[in-house]
């Protein structure tokens, strides 16, 4: 589809490792969650899941923080655990439990019942509202499509919900690693799927959320996460492509070497051990303690200027290390969102 | 008090880095959880925390592992929040919720409401528990004592139960800094005076559990962790120390430079990694990971055999990379606790 010309790719130029006049910036979970914006739609809607379902809503609330908050990218309104859903295995979002699965994974039969997700059967709701984002967005800024990793796919699906440990999951690559890998393989492909319909309807970007990596051991990760994002790397080639593996602080190293354009970093790894282990060709996105928005703006502003410092001019997207909580005052997002965009282009423009 | 010499004191020469005829072994979390034993005795009594306020009933459970599995320590069996409610802030242990606090800290009229802990008054039932087991023993292994981390207990105190983002407990740590810092020097107090009573009574090492490490961005961990672990390492004289710092990957270098003999390593740390940035004359402890206890025996044998392997046959005390799981059968503990039995006495034989 023909798409009009990008009036703000700072976003995109950043990614292709170009010197640019500031640092961009936009925030995981920015839709949804914290805006009383986004509480207004939900609040005339059953529920999150018809939410994720229904297009012209998903639209409504992706925008809402490029108007609202002002920043550099809008990412599509909804839910890694769409594609388990459509699969085959679907769930409900339960208040203040999160994602429950009434059925889950186990056994080959369970793997022999689910299938390929077939996205313009069962998935089209998510492309159909990444048109008519690009639509209301009309060149403003980029869009973000996503998907979740296939190992935390896989660790909903086996588990049934949220866990502290994932232990069903985690005891399944043990006991049974090649119906894990079954699995694995299905979810990926999937994945790739899904990813290619989000950006033939306009994605300009995809990130990749693997949320629990940091659960697993090392060489599990090696084995059960990583060949599986390098698979999905490999298979998209149309836009760039980031990587988010939340605490895998022990395979950044590996991760930095995976085919994608920028690798997405936690609150709890230091800027510098990033900067030295990631080759200098990649971007870097994140890593603010979501937490930090907590403060007051001062205290905000200069733990904001010290992370950009700390990645420096170039190959950087700001951000927080992780989705911002639900509690936090759009007033100190905005702060955060404010500060980046002048003190990056002050910076900047002593540098020229 | 006097102390019977012990028979089996393979834990305290292997901390004080002795070459030894094997590598001991022993599982966080070993009294409580897995045995039908354990579940037998706690069926008698209303709940967990009258358990452990029972000093009678927390000494059975604790000798039953050493009699039951062969393990090479017993570790008093207690809870890291008995300090909270020694210092005025009770607790109940909720099934399938956790621990929850009815009053939480958020105030400095809170924390005026908290005193030091004086144990002889408010936590005796842990050293008398601590003197009936080492009666038990009669010398036949050594007793660990423990306690949490300042910031872990903190984290609790604020909260009000766990989560999975700790975010009260870290507002707290951005907008109140100074009252944070106070909360802490209070429970470090407290939990020294603990330790001291733990020691006296007989306890031949103490272990510090900070489970909540790796929430913190790394220069938090500098601030607010780190310091009031250093000055329980600095008061305890009289006892080898063992500190584990769950997560805290990214501060590993400076957790090594502690004032203590042991640090745990927790199972997502690359075991050469951590060799690498802690001095060679530290005692490293760990770090299976919990859900490899899942696997079949020959499973187990390998991955036990690897890490055995990987630590190398002196410094190393034999233990998961966190506290075992509830669902694991003792069969597969018992096959793990027999592998680094077997196995490293055999390695230690070759080399001789």
């Amino acid at each position: 589809m023909k798409q009009p010309s990008l009036k703000n790719d700072l976003l995109l130029r950043t990614i292709r490792g170009e010197k640019t006049e500031r640092t961009p910036v936009w925030l995981m979970r920015q839709a949804g969650r914290i805006l009383p914006e986004y509480r207004a739609v939900r609040a005339k809607l059953s529920g999150f899941v018809e939410l994720v379902k229904n297009p012209e809503r998903a639209a409504e609330v992706t925008i809402q923080p490029v108007d609202i908050l002002g920043v550099d990218a809008a990412i599509i309104f909804s839910d890694i655990l769409v594609i388990p859903e459509a699969m085959g295995l679907p769930y409900d979002m339960v208040e203040s439990r999160g994602p429950v699965f009434p059925r889950t994974v186990s056994s080959q039969a369970d793997i022999d019942r689910l299938k390929v997700a077939d996205i313009s059967d069962d998935l089209a709701y998510t492309p159909e509202a990444i048109k008519i984002v690009k639509k209301g967005l009309d060149g403003r800024v980029p869009l973000i499509g996503f998907a979740g990793a296939p190992w935390t796919i896989f660790a909903y699906m086996v588990e049934g919900s949220g866990s502290k440990t994932f232990s069903k999951a985690r005891a399944m690559l043990y006991r049974q690693p090649t119906l894990s890998r079954q699995l694995l393989g299905m979810i990926t492909e999937s994945t790739i799927r899904y990813l290619k319909a989000q950006i033939a309807d306009g994605a300009d970007v995809v990130q990749i959320f693997d949320s629990w990596a940091g659960i697993l051991p090392p060489v599990h990760f090696e084995q059960f996460s990583l060949p599986y994002i390098q698979q999905i790397c490999e298979a998209i080639t149309e836009v760039p492509i980031t990587v988010f593996a939340k605490g895998a602080y022990a395979n950044l190293t590996e991760i930095g070497q995976l085919n994608c354009a920028t690798v997405g970093i936690d609150w709890n790894t230091e800027i510098s051990h990033a900067r030295s282990v990631i080759s200098p060709d990649k971007t870097l996105q994140g890593n603010l303690d979501p937490a930090a928005l907590y403060a007051d703006f001062d205290q905000i502003r200069q733990d904001t200027r010290q992370m950009l410092d700390a990645f420096g001019s170039h190959h950087h997207i700001a951000n927080l290390g992780h989705g911002v909580y639900p509690d936090i005052s759009p007033d100190h997002v905005r702060c955060f969102i404010d500060t980046v965009k002048e003190y990056s282009a002050n910076k900047r423009s002593k540098l020229l």
